[in-house]
């Protein structure tokens, strides 16, 4: 356990601002540990990243992970997962973990859904049982689960959606919150994040971000973006919405996963993100490298003997070549997925590094530039 | 490379014989390595034992994997392997490697199949593509996958089978023997293992034995049994075989893995054995236990917040639960049954161990009668 000098479990402390880009190099402590940002966090819905054991995590240099309450809480239960002593002991993770409310997870798979002031109600996806969530429970099960960063249950707008819904859905999100923060039993020892909404809508963003940055919590979020919506959009709502965050505090826009979103949200002062699809692209036989994304399944790699990337130190690039896991992925062998998960996990983690790096060297809009050519996104 | 003394790629040299039993504790060496037998080897199909990456079997103690001819020559082509410079370059194992003959894949897979003195006509499981194995080819294949131990083109008969079936397919393997040995290309790298057939007919099984012993080959096997037959059966076979089985060379009975055959075979003179079971029933969510076998994913594991075995010093008992894992198996994790498959390979690496020490401490009737009443056999 580190130390913790503030009255929050997490806390951020900023290191420097890229003099290029104005992105910022800072570090977040939360209760299992320190981590340099910007960062990504793999994602692991069910308690499990897939395909990988902490073990692997750790090697590759993950320092914080997110987990899904929704699942977790629909199974195995969050009774079972505090008994086991909370999620970190559960599946025997000793650094940081973050979970979401469970609010995107019931928008987007229980169905279905009925939406009210007091939460929403839906039908479970695995046996159809019905249940409420609502910012009460979803505090109540973050608890259970004892994660290091909880976030608040929000009403995500989807996109397209008109003004009007995202102003509803915005501003029910801050009267969620207000419940949330009652809610929340453990504020010594999780953070608990409010997560501004607004939809595509520059004054409903801003007004959302003043809102939710008025309860004093130890970070805040981005949520409703990577929704859908082209990429300039998202841009243009970072660019209205973090101005108004505070800069002694974490900013984690949630996920955000691709090599472009993530170099574009550090330049503008995004702090943590996550996202599903290294493990996703991966157990399709799909993987990323500074070329751009290679089909590992594909024909042309049948007789490649040399790795994913020649330039690349993770486990896989070093021990295997294209031929061999494209053999394994032909033959739907698990290993085969294994690998080309670790290999993406491990180019964003690398990703982030290099992104710090440039930020050191005040020279992260050159880094993109140089990253985007290479990777074959058009410069910006 | 180990130093080769004889003028066999593989030697074994006796090192006790249990005064209780008769069984024999021994060395077996090949161009990649040394290891104590009796001895298990865990079974990568596909060139990768399933679920598991090549690290993972070096730290659970493996020494020496089985992969199957039939299905690296059918995919990716046994072209592609030694192009790579050879299966344990290809999937990066660095310890022994015993290939099959691909016979056994392809009476049992392969459909139809029309077996001649030259070989046999089959189609490919895959793509339905028409194809001959014969002995010559199935030891060129083998050439190109460079295992350091290759096996004979057998003709296995089934259980039951008559007299008559069981003595021409017993006499077809040893003329088959005769053309293996003269198209071997590399003597001297790569030890060629004769199998002893016969069916569940003692006298055929004499005569299978002596013939294919009186070829000079660095080891012999045993075929043909654990095909069905019931197990009293198997173990008078086993009987009557090895006394004709030279001592000076390892002796493998193929496909036998279960804890009873194991230790049975064992007391027998058995030095080698390989089964895909621990894998298969791990994918399934069932462990071997000191106590009998467990099925993690039953409801009754939900809230056992202790390892598989308290006692087993394996990755997934010292680090995970019974609930974790069985909630894994339940989301259809595939952690779940990467833990599952690691106990169970290392459950049978380290009842192999324990045998050994047996042998060593001259007491492995006593050790049989122990384990099998905690297991749950009836005690022979």
């Amino acid at each position: 356990m580190t130390q913790m000098k503030s009255k929050y479990p997490v806390q951020y402390e900023l290191i420097h601002v890229c003099k290029q880009s104005g992105a910022r190099l800072g570090r977040v402590t939360t209760p299992h540990g320190s981590f340099l940002t910007p960062e990504f966090m793999p994602v692991g819905t069910q308690g499990t990243v897939k395909g990988m054991s902490p073990d692997e995590l750790e090697q590759m240099g993950a320092n914080i992970i997110l987990s899904n309450t929704y699942h977790l809480w629909m199974r195995p239960g969050s009774d079972i997962v505090r008994e086991a002593g909370g999620l970190h002991r559960f599946m025997n993770w000793k650094k940081s973990i973050l979970t979401d409310s469970g609010g995107f997870q019931v928008f987007s798979l229980a169905l279905p859904k009925n939406i009210k002031e007091e939460g929403v109600f839906f039908k479970s996806h695995i046996d159809g049982s019905a249940h409420l969530l609502t910012a009460e429970k979803s505090i109540s099960v973050q608890n259970d689960l004892g994660s290091d960063v909880m976030m608040a249950f929000d009403e995500c707008a989807p996109y397209p959606c008109t003004y009007d819904y995202a102003q509803k859905a915005s501003d029910r999100t801050t009267r969620w919150l207000e419940r949330c923060v009652k809610a929340h039993q453990n504020p010594n020892t999780q953070a608990l994040f409010g997560i501004i909404q607004g939809g595509v809508y520059p004054d409903l963003r801003v007004q959302s971000a003043k809102e939710i940055t008025s309860f004093d919590l130890p970070g805040y979020a981005i949520g409703g973006l990577s929704v859908g919506e082209p990429g300039d959009l998202m841009y243009r709502m970072l660019d209205e919405t973090i101005p108004y965050m505070p800069s002694a505090k974490p900013r984690y826009l949630m996920g955000v996963g691709t090599p472009d979103y993530l170099i574009e949200g550090a330049i503008r002062g995004v702090d943590m993100f996550d996202c599903v699809l290294p493990t996703r692209i991966g157990r399709n036989g799909t993987v990323l490298t500074r070329n751009g994304r290679l089909i590992v399944r594909d024909a042309s790699c049948a007789r490649q003997y040399f790795p994913i990337e020649e330039e690349c130190d993770c486990y896989a690039c070093r021990n295997y070549t294209r031929a061999y896991i494209r053999h394994l992925l032909k033959a739907k062998e698990i290993f085969g997925l294994r690998l080309c998960s670790y290999h993406n996990l491990h180019f964003l983690l690398k990703l982030m590094k290099d992104v710090r790096q440039a930020i050191s060297d005040d020279r992260l809009l050159d880094f993109r530039d140089e990253f985007f050519e290479r990777f074959g996104y058009g410069t910006k």
